[in-house]
């Protein structure tokens, strides 16, 4: 039986894709490769290519970054497509995604198109947030504590209300709206408490300490933002 | 210069800890591992030791589960001291834990009251929440959802805030508190948007539908739930 694995191969560093993930790449007959740009290169490729068999045939397709909803939903449907054919023609079949599949990524949607129709399993990934923890050695969460996992593209009001109510919050690609998170943090004294982790675990791996930045830092686009209001039992 | 790793071993499937946490291990000297029960095993070590060094030293040391904070602090600061000695005699030292060393574990109390003092190397792990969406193949989240995580211990008020105010909830070791927070989720008519998976990517995983559930449903201590009130765009 042919199967669709998403497979998820972390933030970053190849070492940090799993056993499961690599193995599952060295069963695939085809892999997808996601890509933002028509020309650019794809970064979750990147990361497991050292791993891809020598027959693997690599398939590489633009996701382009637009708002156009329609746009984005017809994208989708004809590479959901193509992966439909691939299984049902007997490949096993690969879509290698950044980060976790199961957190704020693509592989979600092409998932929904084709779990009707073919087998679908999904490998878990080590998330950029659990990354910039460990980074870091800051847990995010202890005990009864709270930690809401936001983008920066919700709403303002839901982003105050992250912030008010729990005692942790994880901002993900911080740098879309920078200037407006960097403000509300000021508006609550808690620039000392919150840091950003740009391009974690990657050569370029850059850690933010917010009061040294001003809100119109150029952050890179994988920025990530993790606030900790607690102190934890110190020595 | 010798080291003191804080390694995430996954859930429980062997094959969901990363190159990274792996070659760590081969590195070591010494292992700690923790054990919940006096007599019972660490399921940590048991996860991470077909990885285990030949000469690796393994000390188990007993985390009791107590609500006694001062007894659980003296137990830390015991082994925290342990540590610190094996890392300044020059030994590379691990210690694993199940799921992200970052997220709700053990490990981050010790983390507190070593790195002062020796080098410390932390290890993302894949969470348990994070398995249990790639088991059933259901996101976290996509867009500009809102993804709470909370253990089934905090509050009660905390709690239906959270059912209430977000798109997709995590309850963390759900069985302490399972009838109160099923009757919540009957009170909101959210029974058949959750799911919960025990003992997730182990070989008795077991995933419950709730709607074929009661209230008084004896769960295993690993388990997780996951409430996802969006529908994302069918094909």
């Amino acid at each position: 039986m042919s199967i669709f694995y998403g497979i998820g191969v972390g933030p970053g560093d190849s070492e940090l894709m799993t056993v499961k993930a690599i193995k599952a790449i060295q069963r695939l007959d085809i892999v997808y490769t996601p890509k933002a740009h028509r020309d650019g290169i794809s970064l979750a490729e990147k990361i497991a290519s050292s791993y891809f068999p020598k027959k693997l045939i690599v398939k590489r397709r633009h996701f382009p970054m637009t708002k156009n909803l329609k746009e984005k939903q017809t994208n989708w449907r004809t590479i959901a497509q193509e992966i439909v054919e691939d299984v049902q023609k007997g490949y096993d079949v690969g879509f290698v995604t950044l980060g976790d599949p199961s957190v704020y990524s693509t592989y979600s949607y092409l998932l929904n198109l084709v779990r009707k129709r073919i087998t679908v399993k999904t490998i878990a990934g080590i998330s950029s947030f659990s990354q910039i923890a460990a980074s870091v050695s800051i847990p995010l969460a202890l005990d009864n504590e709270l930690l809401e996992v936001i983008p920066a593209t919700a709403k303002k009001a839901q982003i105050e209300k992250a912030l008010d109510d729990n005692d942790n919050v994880v901002i993900m690609k911080i740098a879309v709206n920078f200037p407006m998170i960097y403000q509300l943090l000021v508006e609550r004294h808690l620039l000392n408490q919150a840091i950003v982790v740009a391009d974690s675990s990657m050569s370029e791996e850059k850690i933010y300490d917010l009061r040294d930045v001003s809100s119109s830092e150029k952050l890179p686009y994988f920025s990530t933002l993790l606030l900790k209001k607690s102190e934890i039992v110190e020595d």
